[in-house]
């Protein structure tokens, strides 16, 4: 049976990527040795990492004086790292999810943090509006994409202070204007590759002048570091960055980040509007403008409650795995990453009306 | 042409492991999806997590009251949370090489540091002796082999406080007595797995009695975070994990450590002895017992100095690779760990005969 993979992440890699990847394992670009056993110092590696970044350049149109790093320690390291090198004063955040809490609470055992707007009160069902970026903070973080309530900032935020953006749940999903952001992090486990490797794209600019001065960096999270060495100052995850580079191909293949947008698009609508029409179930997020690309959360509608679990078994045992929902936010979620084919979302609403015929 | 493949890690893993994960990253364990695709809040992950912490706590004997971690970042991310976490008043370490000094630098930074004694004055050739651990710090550090420069602490040392050791090159080449260190940190890279995951074997009354209390610690390097949530708290690396587990599978099946200790002095002893009858040949490190079974460091003798790059051409041609010395060295370096069969050490001494007996 086809299985139909909508994990949250990690998530679907495209079936190319996988097949590369199984012979590289054994034989990388002919060296007569697996990928997992060359030397990150040697100019095959080497010759790769710089081919990554190249594509990436490539992609998302990234301007010379920023640089592209691949770390590990996943985005959570970057909650903390981000206040280490750049809170001096205060830093302004969005609270719009979980990921958004996690890294305000980093911040604020490093300083002063101010809570621009918060959507908690309905459980971050909707994106806040009518805010403010205060010009005095040293500067301003976004989620710009809530995996698990399913709200996505999809246009690039004007900003008067640095702005910094985890990107993790949305990264190449879409063209966007690089120039807008200082600093940008994103786990590679959504859209671009394997859990263990985590990209950041920074402002050089912004990091020699508006990097903390006089205080005691560890050596590890301070980004000059990895600026001066190419992501090269201790080992770095050799595997994770090659399947980046595979998935990064795919994309450019595809046809760029145009193209995936439009497919984006296209998927996403494709179920919202399905979701939308329908007697059984309904979206957690009912501002059309905030909904998520990537994760579309949807509950039974009052009446249908007690068929959650069954409709959850029913997609199971047609091959549809990965759509139960957050423990948070209950129901289920779909997410729809880049790597998702329009083919499995047809499916799911396939089975979706299905279930509904079945018991209406 | 087979490859001889001595890098210093980055390194040679064993076939079988690649040809597992060459098969995991297409369909993991019939799940119809890859390794890279799983969630790692599925019960096939969890379960491979802890299977893998179990071979672990089998292979080396681990007490019930210590913790196995699986976490990003690297060896080098150890070197501030260690200090970040348990140096209080003041932290002792040895110094033997490259490594050592980097987790000392670290450590500096974030309070004082007695160095127990040091090896520099004749580039860290010789483990040095005679030291005496001082009770009054608050942990004692030690790297148990330095992979530059071709030294091993090869007995697990009794200390009067906690001891911390990084093992990055060396850990499950031997059995070793768990219960004599508090906190054990290694990179997988060497003997266990593929870059990109550090394994953490920690003593949890260590931590829960000698964390610093009152200190503002950031979530991912306070050790609790971890342990309390069995490196699940943020996603791991998955694949890298999973390469983990199949090494260690294989550690297993092939007698477990103390069968694979005697492969490896088998292999050390027999390279060691050859250089030692070389008239062109030397070994840099001239105490046998403070040599490293995982890194044979040599030089060519006065009189074949000019010799060197001739030796690693013709090494090359021979299908040897990786075994150009650290530059700080010079010479070569043959990194004979776990997985490098005895059948390679063999080839690299024919070999060096050969060269050997062409110009003498």
């Amino acid at each position: 049976m086809k299985v139909h993979n909508f994990n949250p992440g990690p998530a679907i890699l495209p079936s190319v990527v996988l097949e590369k990847t199984a012979e590289a394992v054994k034989n990388f670009r002919s060296t007569g040795i697996g990928i997992m056993e060359i030397s990150h110092r040697s100019k095959e590696f080497e010759g790769l990492l710089n081919e990554t970044i190249q594509l990436l350049r490539e992609l998302l149109n990234v301007p010379e004086n920023y640089s592209i790093l691949f770390l590990g320690g996943g985005a959570s390291t970057q909650f903390f790292s981000v206040p280490y090198n750049f809170l001096d004063k205060k830093a302004a955040y969005l609270e719009t999810g979980h990921w958004a809490e996690r890294a305000i609470k980093e911040a604020q055992k490093l300083g002063k943090v101010e809570i621009v707007a918060s959507s908690r009160d309905k459980n971050f069902s909707y994106l806040p509006k009518g805010w403010t970026i205060p010009t005095d903070a040293d500067y301003f973080h976004i989620t710009t994409n809530n995996t698990i309530y399913g709200t996505e900032i999809l246009y690039d935020i004007e900003s008067p202070i640095p702005l910094i953006a985890d990107m993790s749940s949305d990264f190449c999903s879409r063209p966007m204007d690089i120039k807008k952001y200082a600093l940008i992090y994103a786990g590679a486990q959504k859209n671009v590759g394997p859990a263990g490797v985590t990209i950041i794209i920074i402002n050089n600019d912004f990091l020699n002048e508006k990097q903390v001065k006089n205080k005691v960096i560890p050596t590890m999270i301070d980004y000059k570091t990895h600026v001066n060495n190419n992501s090269l100052y201790n080992t770095p995850p050799v595997i994770n960055i090659y399947v980046v580079y595979e998935t990064l191909m795919w994309l450019k293949n595809l046809g760029g980040l145009s193209e995936m947008e439009k497919i984006n698009i296209e998927k996403s609508n494709l179920l919202y509007d399905y979701i939308d029409s329908s007697k059984m179930f309904v979206c957690t997020v009912s501002n059309k403008e905030d909904r998520s690309r990537m994760n579309v959360c949807f509950v039974m509608k009052e009446g249908y409650k007690d068929k959650e679990e069954e409709f959850e078994k029913f997609a199971k045992s047609k091959g549809i795995i990965g759509i139960k929902g957050h423990r948070t936010v209950g129901g289920f979620r779909a997410s729809l990453y880049n790597a998702l084919p329009l083919e499995s979302v047809k499916f799911l609403i396939q089975t979706m009306e299905e279930f509904e015929k079945k018991y209406s």
